[in-house]
Order: C-alpha cells, then sequence, then structure tokens
C-alpha cells in the first residue's frame, strides 16, 4: 500500500503494531472459546460486589458524562494515600496515562529507558512519539533499578520505567530499594513506577516516598487487585505540577461514569480486596504446585499471576503456550530471552487452574515432541 | 512556576485549557446541584433500556479487559452501514478519535480548517499536536462548506473539520450539500465530518458517500441519540487504509467493556431510537415556545440542543446564561461572535424544560438589568 500523504513523518514511519491479541480474537482464530481464561493477567475473583452494584446504578445515568475532574474519586484516593488530590491523576487506565505521559515529555529522538521484555505497550507510546527505547537487561528475572539509573544517566533519559513488582516476571523489590532508586533517579529524568500489581505485594512492597517527590510518577489501577480491568480506570500518584500538566493533553471527559462510580465502591470495600488477596496467593501457591508436579518451577511472584521456568529456552516455551493455547487454557509468556523460556499462568478459580492443571502433561508432551524435531 | 524542564518545546508551549468545565464542577462552585441539566447536550431521555440491561449483565464481567478488536460491535455497525468492518474504526468516543486523528495527521505548523467558534475539543487536539488552526466564519448561523474548503486549498490544510448538524448552533446542511463538499475537497486534505447528532437530524441529513472515499471520515457517537454519553464510545467510518492507520497510534484496550455492551445492544433497538428523536423532536418545539413566549427566537436545529438567539451581543448572552446558571439551569452558550449571542439549551424531560420556562423570565430581567449598568 502506498503510504497516505497525509500522514506525518512520525505516524508514517510507525508500523501497526498491537501490543498484544487479545483472547476474544484468538478465539475466533481458533473456532472456539477458551476454557481458562489465564493468559491477560485479569483478576478472575472479579470487583467488589458493591462495586457491581454501583455500576449497575450508574448504568441508569450513563446519559450523562463523567465528571471530567473525576473530583469524587480523586478526593478519596487523595484520602488513602494520604495526599492531595492535586496529587492524584485519574485517567482511563494506566496504559492511557502512559500514552499521556509519552506525548508530554518525549520529543523525536528523546531517549527512554526500560528492561529489555517489560511492558510493550510503554514502548509502544514511547516509540509512538518518536523516543528512542534504551533496554537493558533483567538481573535475575528481577528488573534492576540500579542498572536502569545507570543507563538514563548515560544517555540522559527522559524518562525510566520500572514495574514493581514486575511484569512479566512477578518478582518483586521491597519498597526501601524502591525508595532508593528514586534517590538516585539521574537530573532531567522522571521514573516511571508502575505499581499496577502493588495492592497483591507483601506489605512494605510500595516505598514510603512524598507524593510532592517531582522524580517520580506512580501508576496504580483497578485493573489488577480490584478486579475492574474492563472499566479502564487507572490513576497516577505525583508532584502537583507534573499532575498539572496533563491537563494540556488529556482528554478531559476520559474517564467512563460507571467506571468513576465502580471505582469508588471498589476502593471502600477493604474486605474484598482482602478476599481477593488470599484468593490470589492461594491461587499463586497453587500454581506453583502444579507446576512442580510437572518439571516447571514456579518464580517467586508478588502479583496475580505465576510466571513458570520451563527450564529450556523460548522455542521451547512458546511450543508449551501453543500446546496450552490449543487446549483451551489462554495464557501468555514473555517476550525477551532469557525470560521468555517461561510461561506466565494468571490466578484465577480453581475451576480454571483445574483445567490447567488437567491440560499441562499433554501440553508438555506436545512441546517435547516438538522440540525433538 | 518554572517549566518542567522534561515536558517537550511542544508540550512546554501548550495552556492548561480545558475545552468545557463540566457541571458536576460548577455545582461544586456554586454550592447546589442544578435543577435542570441542560447544557452539555447529553440526551436526557436516557439510554435505550435493552442498552441498560446490557451493561449491567456486562458489570459482572468487568474483570475481563474488552475486546481490542471490538470485533462484534464492528461487525454490527458495519451491517448497519452497509460496508465492511474494515471501514470502522470503534474508539472511547468521538474526543478520543479526533484526538488520534490529529496526532496521525497534524505535526508542527500543519495546517487545519475549522469554522470560528466550532467544537473547541477539535481545537484543542490540534493545537496539542504543534497544528495550525484556520478558521473560516460561519455564514448566517450556517458551517459554510464551500468556505472550508477555499480555506483548505488556500493554505494547503491536512485536515478540515465541519460537524454536520453543527453544535453550538444546531444547524445543518442536506446530504446533497456535504457529498458536494467532499467532492470538492482539496488534494491531500481529509474532510473530518463529525456526525454526532446524525440519529436526530431529518431523513437526506448524512450524505450517501461510500465508506471506503478516502477523502472523508466520518465520526458517530452512542453520545447522542443513543444517549450513552457516559460511556464513552464512538466510532469513525472511512477507507480501510485510513482506518488501519489508526492502528498504530490507538490505545487498543481503551474502550471499556460494559460500553461495548451497550453499544451494540443500543444500537439494535431501533424502537427506543425513534421514541427518543420524537421526544427530542416535541422538546425542540416546546424550547422554541418558551423562547418565542419570551422574546427569543429558536434557530432551526437537527440536534437535541435548541440555540436561542437572544438579539443582542454576547455579553448580554453570556448575563443571560449567568442568570441562568445562578437559577440552576445548566445550559452553555456558543463562544465566537456573532453566534455568542445565542444561549443553547438542550432537550430534556419535561420537568427539566418546565424549570427552564419558569427561571427565564427572572433570568432576561436580570440580564437586561445588567445591561443597563
Amino acid at each position: 500500500m502506498k503510504t497516505d500523504a497525509r500522514l506525518t513523518p512520525l505516524a508514517a514511519s510507525l508500523p501497526a503494531s498491537v501490543p498484544f491479541v487479545g483472547p476474544e480474537a484468538q478465539e475466533r482464530r481458533r473456532g472456539a472459546p477458551f476454557t481458562a481464561r489465564l493468559g491477560a493477567n485479569e483478576n478472575g475473583f472479579g470487583p467488589s460486589p458493591k462495586a457491581i452494584a454501583a455500576m449497575r446504578k450508574a448504568a441508569g445515568d450513563v446519559w450523562m458524562y463523567g465528571d471530567p475532574e473525576n473530583h469524587d474519586l480523586r478526593q478519596a484516593l487523595a484520602a488513602h494515600h494520604e495526599c492531595q488530590p492535586e496529587n492524584i491523576l485519574v485517567g482511563e487506565g494506566i496504559d492511557a496515562l502512559l500514552g499521556y505521559t509519552a506525548r508530554l515529555m518525549v520529543g523525536a529522538g528523546d531517549a527512554v529507558v526500560t528492561s529489555a521484555g517489560a511492558y510493550p505497550t510503554f514502548n509502544y507510546h514511547v516509540t509512538g512519539y518518536g523516543g528512542q527505547i534504551h533496554a537493558v537487561p533483567y538481573t535475575g528475572d528481577y528488573e534492576d533499578p540500579e542498572r536502569l539509573n545507570a543507563k538514563a544517566r548515560e544517555v540522559g533519559a527522559k524518562l525510566i520505567y520500572i514495574s514493581n513488582p514486575d511484569n512479566p516476571m512477578g518478582t518483586w523489590h521491597s519498597g526501601a530499594m524502591m525508595k532508593e532508586m528514586v534517590q538516585n533517579v539521574p537530573d532531567g529524568a522522571l521514573l516511571l513506577m508502575d505499581e499496577a500489581y502493588i495492592e497483591l505485594a507483601p506489605p512494605g512492597t510500595a516505598p514510603v516516598i512524598a507524593a510532592t517527590d517531582p522524580r517520580v510518577l506512580r501508576f496504580r489501577t483497578f485493573s489488577k487487585g480490584y478486579g475492574m480491568a474492563g472499566a479502564r480506570i487507572g490513576y497516577a500518584i505525583g508532584a502537583a505540577p507534573v499532575i498539572a500538566a496533563f491537563e494540556r493533553v488529556r482528554n478531559h471527559f476520559g474517564v467512563n461514569r460507571i467506571a468513576q462510580a465502580g471505582a469508588l465502591a471498589a476502593l471502600k470495600d477493604d474486605a474484598w480486596l482482602a478476599h481477593v488477596q488470599a484468593e490470589v496467593g492461594a491461587a499463586r501457591t497453587r500454581i506453583a504446585e502444579i507446576g512442580a508436579q510437572n518439571g516447571l518451577t514456579a518464580l517467586p511472584s508478588a502479583t496475580n499471576f505465576v510466571t513458570l521456568d520451563c527450564g529450556s529456552d523460548g522455542a521451547f516455551a512458546g511450543n508449551l503456550m501453543a500446546a496450552l493455547l490449543d487446549a483451551g487454557i489462554f495464557v501468555r509468556k514473555p517476550f525477551a530471552a532469557p525470560q521468555d523460556r517461561c510461561v506466565r499462568i494468571g490466578t484465577g478459580p480453581a475451576a480454571d487452574l483445574d483445567a490447567f492443571a488437567t491440560a499441562l502433561p499433554a501440553a508438555l508432551v506436545t512441546a517435547k515432541g516438538r522440540a525433538l524435531l
């Protein structure tokens, strides 16, 4: 196809890249639904029943736009995090907030540092604004704060991305280590700390940092611990001037009114969050056991998924994933070597994990058979 | 405040501009809720009960991300518009789709043509990507297709924006005239035809154009006729290569799952849409009557609002709007002269229009009193 001359040179240079193919698309291609949906880091234990009730109630009010200031939710989040509403930015999911961040901070050729194999949607946004990704390797199966800061210093990065706990590996650092990372952020850089999974991590994983610290922007979401991925609502915590800059580019009326109501109710339901934490913890143990019974080693996880080391290479893990998909078990795997030797299994209800346990032995046989070809 | 050195030069140059202050923010400032919410071009007759039911059902599934391909809705929309799914782009409201369009097409200094006083959110996106707005005046109270195309030819515009029916005036052109406009789009330009209100316009207002025509991108929404403004879901119809370009920049997982379900149900409920069309038509007549009883002239409207000519200048209309707001009637008004001599009143349930009718005489007295100061 001839390139459309109306596209900007940057837009014309971009690939039509989709960071993730959704499970529905895979189901359409295979011609059958999955038995277990364990690949998208969703929370199969679901949102708080109070959040569902609030969303059902709000459905009747959906003729009204949502409040573009997200006032009530920002007030509640500020109280929750013991900061001011001016330190809270609510948006249509972390993906959108990362996109706005790239738009604000990344121009042509600007350096951005992340880990090789970390969140591809972040890279998609950076590349989409003409930024230059500098990826450092994981150390072991951990993102490496020192390496990230050192690379940022070396290349004069505008942005540094880290997720803690990490996706796709599930590993994590202590709050103390993350605080040290913040303190060592090079001048001129903004640290983006993606804490999407933080509610599922051990106490002490979230660093104690002032919300007013201008060196860091922390990203949170209602998609994971709160079980509302389909609602598209997340937030960032940061210094007021950094938060205020988003007024220049954000889609002010972009947050769904039903999501606003659901998030507010979810945030208040500590008991349900505790229930989810317990269920996720039990499911992590179960996945590790299923792995061990089949010769696969679970990495430690502070998330709602468990990454299983298949003990071979990326091709083997890819074959295993393909065999699981064929068997109706939707899972994904890390993209970059050597982490791509793993498959990533979401925590989910017992029936889903049963289906995974049932499918895994034959899938391993298939993968091993392919490895011998 | 010192400018954050991490911002791009473009971002640093942008004002923190909010195209519209929401009614909730105004309610917080005045310390009381509005009696009638008639200012945001919302549809107070609400969405189809079947759409509400579908959204309530989907609330229980919100732990899953929505399908990033929006497959089912695109299929349904393609059938509805007798085109292919490849001609349909679903996104998180027209606002977001206009933003993506600006991102794809508008670079620093690129010329964009619109009408003075037309949709400010479009201008916000264009300016936000460094584009140069060239605004032509309305002709009478109508956007002027010939003038827009001529200006685009003169300045070598990348984009031309027109809304038909028009917001904020409510006026409209025939489909035949819009088709002629498409045929005269200058080479190198893309015509953005915002048809947000099209379901509320007389038959024949939508031009008969091939969905594959590469000169035009048509924007539709579930916010207006379908009454789902808070759900943030809209779509564009265009040539497949133009639609495909959005894969390079869009937030693939950006559409709310509940909104997807609601939109699909709303699209199928022709009877409810007919009900809304009848209610909106009756409310337009009623607003015109209320205006006439108070010496204000209603402009013809093909939308879910009626623009009332106050017969004076922008200052007078501003005072009238302020007096209505003080009286608890949320309305807005056009920004640019001479259209700013008007106030814009949304169609809504009878009780809301009763409240408007009750408040209007005293508000006019107040506005006339201020005019004498």
